[in-house]
């Protein structure tokens, strides 16, 4: 498989789809981000990689970083966590705050906000520095110790960031938040704030397509059930309220963030990380996912 | 891969779990079935054939019959199909009037009752006699001439289906529904009695598996497009809110049926059946679930 | 008082409302009224009475149909329909299935469709010919031997009552609907299609002023208990969700239908009936709602 | 009619439901009260006054305090008030997070948390000093300088006011919340925690009985039309779900709080407060929805 060609011809083509969608408005520094940016990045378990584009210059990584926290909680609590946070999709993001409340406060998932908030509970209960073990953490998986939270964009975000107050309190109510309130929120932002490349990106994914191992590295930090329950949850839930679309037209687990980059994984052989911040109106990019879906029928590697 | 012995061994250590779950009460023709019967079906690509146990005794398919219906009404109308019908999971089976009211009627996606039932209308506006068509259309899929509807069981489901009723009464006043109710629902309920064997259910959904080639025949009836959405409206959709959980634990595309069978895929390889009458709590077979998990953990057939 | 004079002048002054709201649209033979249509009707307990306009003619009542259902039922089971229908208020229209689901088939009020439904379930275990009953009963309580039901509007929404479908084949899984769901919606549509003039509801619902006794006779058909639950229901849920608007406007107790009419009752006092087609967009008559808003304030007999 | 007497009598039936229902247990300080207290103080708008019982001996007023704040508010902003809080029943405790979110932001009525919630939001935004001149407003009402603000009730309650900081949150997230919301929650937390005792709460409620003016003063308040409206409001929305049931037994306007006070208006006639600290599940007093069903069924004052 020639993956460089690929993506070359991708960047060619996809280019039409530039000028579509709107940038995310509802957090100010996201909306200061040049619309025009377009990168990809692909690094398969063997080690090969392949590059396009802006994929080595840092932007927010938001909601992807839920799914480094889930790797970071795992093996840390085990089957534990899924009496805290639900397995299963959402159905609507309109119900986030309906079924907490039906749901005595259990999130549907660790991809909700409500999810995430929940392992920000966990690993501000499990470390003295979370957020320093966090970055860490995140560092090693890209190989890179540049990586930084972006103190700006968790400030914006805090500002504004009234329905995850909602959230962690209706949880708090249920007894499913176990520490202040303000804590967790404050790391929830950082971590969401993580500046990262496509690079970054995709070598920090290869764990999920490498059965647990870390690239450029020989360790094994997840067993090989934790990253077969990973990659299930982005299959079903890690495109908000358009799982089953993604799932259609990229046929692989993958996670988007409203930065807009998109992570997807095959498992065994290859991740990808892809950015374009102009957004559909579910919240993701729309050439992300065009690229997504170009690259799996150009490879014949969707796994449907 | 040696799955003959892979077959064996999962069903001498599969049978400790025979005890578990209960038989489907609400249709009181189900009740009735031998709760310790159990099969297996996998029918490779290639047309290779292995089974073990009751594979060869006809069940009552259920919510299986939804696959295969949407296999027949989506060559008909094509893309135009997702303006009635939605392709995104539900969330919750709690929801499904709650979202059709708000939805304005249209159901989240072709495998919930309300979306079969939409997928049903569309059979009865396009043919004479709907029921042969489907009944012709099922036969040659699985190459088995003497498939037929269990009449008792239609009726004894007809007798008790007032969710249904409501729910189609529901969509009928959002104009999501043209021909009358009634038969509607009576042909609904003849799609979900259909008897077939785990046999006949893995060869009919080698079409799934085999991008879109039928059983024992060279012709394409659906378009790869078409196969990759099915396929990935079974991962996402396919286990009423059970559907994480089977991603996880069996990592392929498949679909149950409160009968007590379950298809799944696993694309350009296999598709494999599996009966066992006892449910879960959620409606799936608690002995099939098991089945699929050995399977795809034994050969190393997981997706993820 | 000199009510007469109050008409008169409320007959003048709110003229001017008359071109205001719609014609009810959802029951083909409703909109086929002379939209302009006037007419009010005042009957007090010492048999004094007043009226002006269009009050001699027949309409069709509707939901004002529910109250007089309720008058039959209650004096014929008592407190054990508490145990089949609520007695709050509802919220939101679109809650009505939402809360059947949540609340296992029993309807928040017998104001509700759900709840009327009910109680024709119960009306139809007791009586051989319910509808004769219902109609006998009416005619008693208005001193008009010629009310009739109104066979066109009955089919007309029949034809076209799938919400109410749904209702009610919802509450039959729950169990809370005993008989035939035809016969059931055939004497509900009967019901509802009832024509009465102002003259007649006015009269009919002296019996709820009088503390139970009936117009024209010496006979008490009601508990003073009853007459208060039934005017407390009619205060709390007989305006859809307009009841805290209507509470505040008009200060009395009453019942609206999608026919135009509105009947209040001021308790030990009077009752009123006003009729004028067009209706706002929550289903209560414009010009009925203002009438009814100009009567209280005039004669100073809100209870607030 | 002799009041005094009515009242002895109530006292010594009343008894008996003295061991029935529960403390409030989700404020630790309201947890502490005696339960046996019993205390009842009835005022007329000619000036008579009638007690029994604990009848001065203050309490947390809790949820009483809202009608209060509307009291407050209403004459400053006017109708204005109706486009950030509506006036209908809001159905069911449970909708309330769920409405909010349906109905971007707006709560269905001033009695609801979130609705009084925005009352607090608005008198912090046009007062320099809110606290206090709640407390004067309060005080000028019941004719009584010594009444206080409880700290400790009002700590207790910001401490595990989890729920309240939901609400908010998503209120503040549609714009309906103008101020800090720490500031907002603390006066709201401040003005359910006034103590009053039966006589204080009794006087205090003249002025919706009177319509408009002041005990002890001759100064009219409110306008008529506002006094009716606030009257409407207790009579459909005082009673959290059981608004119907109390509309029915006492009938009357009325609010309850949860330190099991509860407070009726018979318009033009006179008000009447009952405080017994158990409450039954829906959060309402036993012994004072006894006490007034006794009331106004001894007195013939139900307004049904």
């Amino acid at each position: 498989m020639n993956y460089q060609q690929i993506l070359d011809e991708i960047y060619k083509e996809a280019k039409v789809f530039k000028g579509q969608g709107e940038l995310a408005s509802y957090i100010p520094e996201l909306a200061r981000v040049d619309p025009l940016k377009y990168g990809i990045h692909l690094a398969t378990i063997e080690g090969a990689e392949f590059a396009v584009g802006d994929s080595q210059e840092p932007f927010s990584i938001q909601s992807i970083s839920k799914v480094l926290s889930l790797a970071l909680v795992l093996p840390l609590i085990g089957e534990m966590l899924w009496e805290r946070v639900g397995v299963e999709p959402s159905g609507n993001p309109f119900n986030s705050i309906v079924q907490l409340e039906y749901e005595n406060g259990i999130p549907r998932n660790p991809f909700l906000n409500a999810g995430a908030l929940v392992m920000a509970d966990i690993l501000i209960s499990r470390f003295d520095d979370p957020k320093r073990e966090f970055l860490q953490f995140v560092r090693r998986l890209a190989g890179n110790e540049t990586i930084q939270y972006d103190e700006e964009v968790a400030a914006s975000e805090k500002a504004t960031g009234y329905v995850n107050a909602s959230l962690i309190n209706m949880m708090k109510s249920y007894g499913n938040i176990n520490n202040e309130i303000d804590s967790v929120l404050d790391f929830y932002y950082h971590q969401c704030s993580i500046a990262m490349s496509c690079q970054d990106l995709a070598r920090a994914f290869l764990v999920f397509a490498d059965e647990g191992c870390i690239y450029g590295e020989d360790t094994r930090i997840l067993k090989k059930a934790q990253v077969k329950r990973i990659n299930a949850l982005m299959q079903t839930c890690g495109f908000y309220d358009e799982a089953g679309e993604f799932s259609f037209r990229v046929g692989l687990p993958g996670k988007s963030g409203v930065g807009g980059g998109i992570v997807a994984v095959h498992p065994k052989c290859y991740s990808v990380a892809v950015w374009s911040p102009k957004l559909n109106k579910k919240g993701n990019s729309v050439l992300g996912m065009k690229t997504l879906e170009l690259l799996t029928t150009k490879s014949g590697t969707s796994i449907f």
